[in-house]
C-alpha cells in the first residue's frame, strides 16, 4: 500500500495559475510561491467582497479516539467529489504546525487519495505564515523585556507578565524557563514560558482579522502584562503594534493550493482548538465564499470544541451563516466509545456500537441546537460490516439527520460522491436557521455554564479561586461581552478524558481563566491543557530525510 | 531628502523573470516568490556548473567606525555601474537578519540610489531562509533535550552541551536561561543559551555547503555536546540530520532579486562575521560566477575579519580565486581613526587624515599578502575636500593600489562608473596570484598566531587556560586541519575596540575556543563577543508601521 507522501508525490499537480483560473482569479492577483502555491492579493479580496456568498459547509467530528476519524480527509474528499460533480467548490483548511510533524502526529494534509498538495511544502514551511507569527510574537516579548530593562516606565510587574514566547516546535524543556540570567546588561531575571506557535494569541488574531486595519487594532489590544497597580499593559503601550503588523503583512494573505484532483484549496492560519478557536482564517473563509458556490471548511477536534467555537466565536465575529454541517464518525471510533479495545476494533460488534453511538447522538443534538442541518458520514474502513453501517444510518434517520458513507481515503473524489449528493440534497431541501448558542450580554459565568450544560451535558461548573478572581478582573475591565473559548480535553465531552461515550452526572472544573483581548475571547481552561507539546521516545523526525535530488521521505 | 525606503518603494522593478533573462535563466529554472523574488533551481545550478567562471571581485572595508563606510552601498553601486557599462555583472550579497531591523542598525540592502529591492521583503522574511535555519537549529536542540529526557542512552553530560537554541531577534534576556523547569514530564533542568539565528552553526553550514549531499554531511558532523567520558555527540548520533536537511531543502537554493537599476543580485545566506565567516553562500557565489562575467561580492565587517575569512575560509574551502579587491573607506572614517570626534568630521582636517590613514595602509598591506590586486575607493560625502581626497589618492598610488572615488549613494550606477572602470582596468592589467595566508597542516596555535601577527599586527597571542585545553581536545579529535575563524571586535585591528588606526605593541588574548565541526572551522574568541544582541532604549521597531494598504514605513 502506498504511503500518503508517495501518493502526494506521484500526483500531477496543475500549475496553481490554472487552479486559480477555475475561480476566475487572474495571474495578477496571485503572489506565486513556486509553481504550486500562491497567496491571494489584497486587491482581489477587496474586489470580490460585494459578490454573493456561496454555501458554507462545516465538517466536524465526534470526539477523537485513537482509532482515527479522518475529518480533514473527509473535507478534502468531499471537495474533490464536488469537483467531479462539476460544482464550483473550494476547501478552506487550516495550515499544519511544524511541531507535530517531527513529533507523533505527522502532517495534516488529509490522507490516501484525499489530500491537498504539495504535501511536503504544506507540512514544512509552506508560505512562511507561521514563521511570521513566531517572529511577531517574539518581537513583542523582546520589546516587553527591553522596556523593563530600560527603566520600566510603565511599571510592569514582572510577576504578572502573561505574554509568552513561542516556537513552532515540540520542545518540552521550554515550557517553564528562567530568562534574563547573567549580568546587568543581560536583562531582568524572571520566569518565562514558551508555547507552540499555533497557541500564540497572534495566531488567533490573524485568523479573526478581516483586514490590515482590523489586524492592527487587535494586535494593539493584546494584554501582555499587568502593572504593579493592576492595570493591563498592551502591545500598543509597548509601541509594538506597527512592527508586528509589518511582520504579518504577507501572512495575512490567504494561500491557494490544490487537492490531488485539482480542487482549489485555500489553506490559511491554524490556531489551537483548545486555548484558541481552532478554525482557518476569516479572510480565507470569506474570500472562498465569494469565489465559489460551495465552501467546505473544518474545525479542530470534535464538535463539542471545534464546531462550538466555529459557531460561537468565528461565525459570531465574522457574521458567517453556515448552511450545513457534515459530522464525521467511523464505526471503529463508535465501537471504541462503546468500550472495545483498539486491538479488537476490526471485529463486528453491534452491542458495542449501540453503546458507543451515544457520543454521535449527543453531537447531533448539539449541532441541531444551532439550527443547521446535519449530514452524518461514516469514513469507511474495510472491516465495517453492513449490519453496522445500516444501524448507524437508521440511527441518523430517526434523528432527522441525513446519512452517507464516505470512501474518499481509498477512492478520492469518486468515493465522496454519495456524500456530496447528500449534502447538495440537504442544502436544497433543508434551510439553515443558524443562531449562536448564547448572547454577548450574558455574564462570562453564564456563558461558560451554557456551553457546559448545553453542549457537554454537564450538571454545572465549578471554578478554582484564581479563575473566579480573574473572571472578576476581566469583567471589571469591561470585557465580559467577549465570547468564551473553552480549553478542554478533546477526548471526552466532559473534562475527564477517560469518560467516553456520553458522560452524565459530571461537573466542569474551570482551573484558570484569562483574556485574549486582541483575539476577542475569554479562555476558560479546564484540566491540564498542553500549549507546548513534547517529543515522544521515537520522534517522527528520526524517519524524515531528503535525498541528494531534494526528494523528501518519511513525512506522514 | 528621500529616505532609503522611499527611494526603494518608488523604484520601478522589473519582473524577476526579466532580470533572470539577462543571465540566460528561463522561467522553468525560477521558483518565484511573488513577482520580484525567485529561488534558482537545483537543475540550473547543476546544468551551468561546467561553464567558465567570470571574474570575482571582493568588496571589503577599513575597520568600521560610527561614521559609516558604505560597503554594501558600494557593492550595489559598483554592480549598477557595470550594468551601465553594458557588462554582464551579478552582485552576490548576504541576506540581512531580522533582529537588527528592529534594533539599531536597520536593514541591509545598500543605501540611497544603490540598493537592492524589494527592500522591505529583503529586510523582513525574504524567502524564509533564516526561518528555515531557525527551525533546523531548534529541532536539533529539541531532539537533544528529548534524548536526555527519554533516558539519555548516549550518556550526554548536561554540563557539556554546546548546542544553543536560536531566534532571529535581538533579545538579551535569552542569552542566559534555565530550561526544563516544572515536573518530570517537563524535561531535565539545565542552563541554556539562545543566539541570534545568524550566529547558528547551521547558517555557516548552509553558506559553505556545495549541494544537498554536502549539506547533510556537514549537518551530521555538528558537535552538540560531550558525553560523561568526554566523547563528542553529533547531530548524526541524535538521528537529526535528515529532518534538519528536509527543513533546509529550499533554503539551500540561492535567491535572485535586483538592484534599483535592474542589475541581478543573488542574495543568499548571512553568517555572523565574528563567530562565523561572514560571507554569502558558496552556492550563490559559484553560481553567479557561472552566470556572469563579473561577480561582485562582499564580506562582513572590516578586511581584518571579513576579507581574511573570505580568503582563508570561504575561498580555501570552495576553491575560489578572487581576481580583485575593492577596499572601501571614507574621509570621515579615516579622520575618525585619526582621533577626530564624530561631531567634527565635517571639517577638513589633513593632519587627522594623515594620522588615521594608517588604518587603510595596514588593510592594503594585508590584502596584498593574499596576492590579489587592490582598488581603494572613497565613498564620497559632500563634506570631503579635494585636498583630502587627493591625499588619499596619492597615498594609494604610492602603495601600488588603484584608486577611484565613488558617488553611488547619491548618483546610483552613474556615480560608480569611475570605480567600475578602474576595476576593469585592474582586472585587465594586474593578474591575481591568490594564495591563502596559511596552510591546513599548521597547528591551530600556529594558525591563530599567523593571523594575529600578519593581519592584526600583534606581537603575539595569549590563551586563557580553558582555551588551551579546548585546543588540545580539538587537536586530539583530529580536527586541527580546520582553518581558524577569529571572533574579534570589528572596530579595531587589535582585540581592544578603543584602539583605532594601526595599533602596535599589543597581544591578542584568546579567551575561548570551540570547534564548528559541521561548518569546518575552529572558532577562537577574543574579548566579549555578543552572539545575541539586545535592543536599545528606543528600538527601531517603534518607528516601523504598515498602513491599511500594506505599505511599510520606518524601515531603514
Amino acid at each position: 500500500m502506498k504511503s500518503d507522501i508517495q501518493i502526494a508525490q506521484e500526483a500531477e499537480m496543475l500549475p496553481i495559475k490554472e487552479v486559480a483560473e477555475k475561480l476566475g482569479i487572474g495571474e495578477d492577483d496571485l503572489e506565486l510561491y513556486g509553481k504550486y502555491k500562491a497567496k491571494l492579493s489584497d486587491e482581489l479580496i477587496e474586489r470580490v467582497k460585494n459578490q454573493p456568498d456561496g454555501k458554507l459547509i462545516l465538517v466536524t467530528a465526534i470526539n477523537p479516539t485513537p482509532a482515527g476519524e479522518g475529518k480533514t480527509t473527509t473535507s478534502v474528499g468531499l471537495g474533490q467529489a464536488f469537483g467531479r460533480l462539476g460544482k464550483k467548490a473550494v476547501i478552506a483548511l487550516r495550515e499544519p504546525s511544524l511541531g507535530p510533524c517531527f513529533g507523533i502526529k505527522g502532517g495534516a494534509a488529509g490522507g490516501g487519495y484525499a489530500q491537498v498538495v504539495p504535501m511536503e511544502d504544506l507540512n514544512l514551511h509552506f508560505t512562511g505564515d507561521f514563521h511570521a507569527i513566531t517572529s511577531a510574537n517574539n518581537l513583542l516579548a523582546a520589546l516587553l523585556d527591553n522596556h523593563i530593562q530600560q527603566g520600566n516606565e510603565l511599571g510592569i510587574d514582572t510577576r504578572q507578565i502573561v505574554w509568552k514566547r513561542c516556537l513552532d516546535m515540540n520542545d518540552r524543556v521550554l515550557r517553564n524557563t528562567v530568562v534574563g540570567l547573567g549580568s546587568k546588561m543581560d536583562g531582568v531575571v524572571r520566569e518565562d514560558h514558551f508555547v507552540i506557535t499555533v497557541a500564540s494569541e497572534i495566531m488567533a488574531i490573524l485568523c479573526l482579522a478581516t483586514d490590515m486595519h482590523d489586524l492592527k487594532r487587535r494586535l494593539g489590544r493584546i494584554i501582555v502584562a499587568y502593572t504593579y497597580d493592576g492595570k493591563p499593559v498592551t502591545a500598543d503601550d509597548l509601541q509594538a503594534t506597527g512592527a508586528m503588523a509589518a511582520l504579518l503583512k504577507d501572512a495575512l494573505k490567504p494561500n491557494l493550493i490544490q487537492t490531488l484532483e485539482h480542487t482549489p484549496a485555500i489553506v490559511h492560519g491554524g490556531p489551537f482548538a483548545n486555548i484558541a478557536h481552532g478554525c482557518n482564517s476569516v479572510r480565507a473563509t470569506k474570500t472562498a465564499l465569494k469565489l465559489a458556490d460551495y465552501v467546505i471548511t473544518e474545525a479542530g477536534f470534535g464538535a463539542d470544541l471545534g464546531a462550538e467555537k466555529f459557531f460561537d466565536i468565528k461565525c459570531r465575529k465574522a457574521d458567517l451563516k453556515p448552511d450545513a454541517v457534515v459530522l464525521v464518525a467511523t464505526i471503529r471510533a463508535l465501537k471504541y466509545n462503546g468500550g472495545v479495545a483498539k486491538a479488537d476494533l476490526a471485529e463486528e460488534n453491534l452491542e458495542a456500537l449501540k453503546k458507543g453511538i451515544v457520543n454521535l447522538e449527543k453531537h447531533i443534538e448539539n449541532l441541531q441546537k444551532y439550527g443547521v442541518p446535519v449530514v452524518v458520514t461514516l469514513n469507511s474502513f474495510v472491516t465495517d460490516t453492513k449490519a453496522e453501517t445500516d444501524y448507524v444510518e437508521q440511527f441518523c434517520h430517526e434523528r432527522d439527520c441525513e446519512f452517507a458513507l464516505s470512501e474518499v481515503w481509498e477512492k478520492g473524489g469518486e468515493g465522496g460522491i454519495a456524500l456530496a449528493n447528500k449534502v447538495l440534497e440537504t442544502l436544497e431541501k433543508k434551510e439553515s436557521h443558524f443562531k449562536v448558542l448564547y448572547e454577548n450580554d450574558l455574564s462570562l459565568e453564564e456563558k461558560i455554564e451554557t456551553i457546559a450544560k448545553e453542549i457537554y451535558g454537564a450538571d454545572g461548573v465549578t471554578y478554582a479561586p484564581a479563575a473566579k478572581k480573574e473572571l472578576k478582573r476581566i469583567t471589571d475591565m469591561g470585557l465580559s461581552n467577549f465570547p468564551v473559548c473553552m480549553a478542554k480535553t478533546q477526548y471526552s465531552l466532559s473534562d475527564d478524558q477517560t469518560k467516553l461515550g456520553r458522560p452524565e452526572g459530571f461537573t466542569i472544573n474551570v482551573r484558570e481563566v484569562y483574556v485574549s483581548a486582541g483575539a476577542g475571547f475569554v479562555v476558560a481552561v479546564t484540566g491540564a491543557i498542553m500549549t507546548m507539546p513534547g517529543l515522544p521516545k521515537k520522534p517522527a523526525a528520526y524517519g524524515i530525510d531528503v535525498n541528494d535530488e531534494g526528494v523528501i521521505t518519511g513525512l506522514f
